[in-house]
């Protein structure tokens, strides 16, 4: 039977959908009293895991999960050995160099070399800085990012920005973006070239309507 | 000013309860309609940030707080460069080897050298095994650790254990303690030795307020 990795959060809600669409159900994950964290789907077909979002890759990566859906910006930062199948086109949002309104930067490359950027995105936000050959130090923080440059802890940070509204209500402006990221299908690479479960029709099926739009 | 770095959850409510006693009034962090992660105490002589428990040494080391409160389990795991300077004698918990109730272990080392050990604590779990001379493969994973062993994608967990309950409900037991965790007060070390703001008396008093209990 299949498993299907479900990230928690945002893009809990639009990927039920898609799934409902080819005739997976796993909308008892959105009743508010749910507390199981694994469901059969209502055709009894597939497993559905709900699990964080930084950890749907690590299901697929390891095969407890033969499919999942996550942001773009956890494969980006993370770089787990999955399959990337289908761009689902929902959860739009971009990865974002940020400052105070009030500081004098028009453009990152006005950074000075001992800058610091808070981010929870260090990979992705190191990378950015090396192709820009700007050796500032990256700040490791998990949560509330937009507090490094209003404590004065940082110049800068780097951050998924959805509506701008979090920025904007800290006083921040975004700079420059250094991706855009949507909802991704991935497999487990072994599963999908073995087409176990018949993963590698399930998969053409959900990229069929992903072109539609959910 | 001194500038205090608090904890978000757990530890919040006895660490507001213990700077209250040395005359620092965070309280407004709360109240359940506060949306500030910063403030100035009522007296004025102090500020408040609220982060996550794992920001907490990054804004201490890197003096962007003088003085920081957090578990010791989050110190063990991410050995941040700050002074480890009060056990604040709260927020008791254990970090703990668990299995499958069902499973035929008894001791960690029971376990098989290509067994899976899923945990949030990678370096605390990598740790402990190298210890035990058993090369056993970690998975990371963020969040809802029990669900390794349910699935199957991991023989063993290792996690922070405070009342047992989570194990219970999933049907897990605790093998082995890999050591005990209580809140600590942690300070900014070239603070600490200039004794900005009179950290070392605010310290010492704290010293001896935990030794009583809060």
């Amino acid at each position: 039977m299949l498993t299907v990795a479900l990230p928690k959060g945002e893009l809990l809600k639009n990927s039920i959908r898609l799934l409902q669409s080819v005739g997976l159900d796993f909308s008892a994950f959105l009743d508010s009293g749910n507390r199981q964290l694994q469901i059969l789907d209502a055709s009894g077909q597939a497993k559905g895991l709900l699990v964080r979002a930084q950890d749907v890759p690590v299901y697929v990566e390891y095969g407890q999960a033969q499919l999942g859906i996550v942001g773009y910006d956890v494969l980006r930062e993370k770089q787990p050995q999955v399959a990337h199948l289908v761009d689902l086109q929902f959860g739009y949002c971009r990865m974002s160099v940020a400052v105070k309104a009030s500081s004098p930067y028009k453009s990152p490359l006005d950074f000075s070399p001992h800058c610091r950027i808070a981010s929870k995105y260090v990979n992705c936000a190191r990378e950015y800085f090396q192709s820009l050959d700007l050796p500032v130090e990256i700040v490791p923080l998990s949560g509330s990012v937009e507090l490094g440059p209003i404590t004065g802890m940082s110049e800068a940070i780097v951050d998924l920005v959805s509506t701008g509204r979090t920025l904007r209500e800290n006083g921040l402006i975004e700079l420059e973006t250094l991706y855009h990221s949507t909802a991704r299908l991935i497999g487990h690479p072994l599963s999908y070239r073995i087409n176990t479960g018949n993963l590698c029709e399930l998969s053409a099926k959900l990229r069929e309507v992903a072109l539609v739009g959910v």
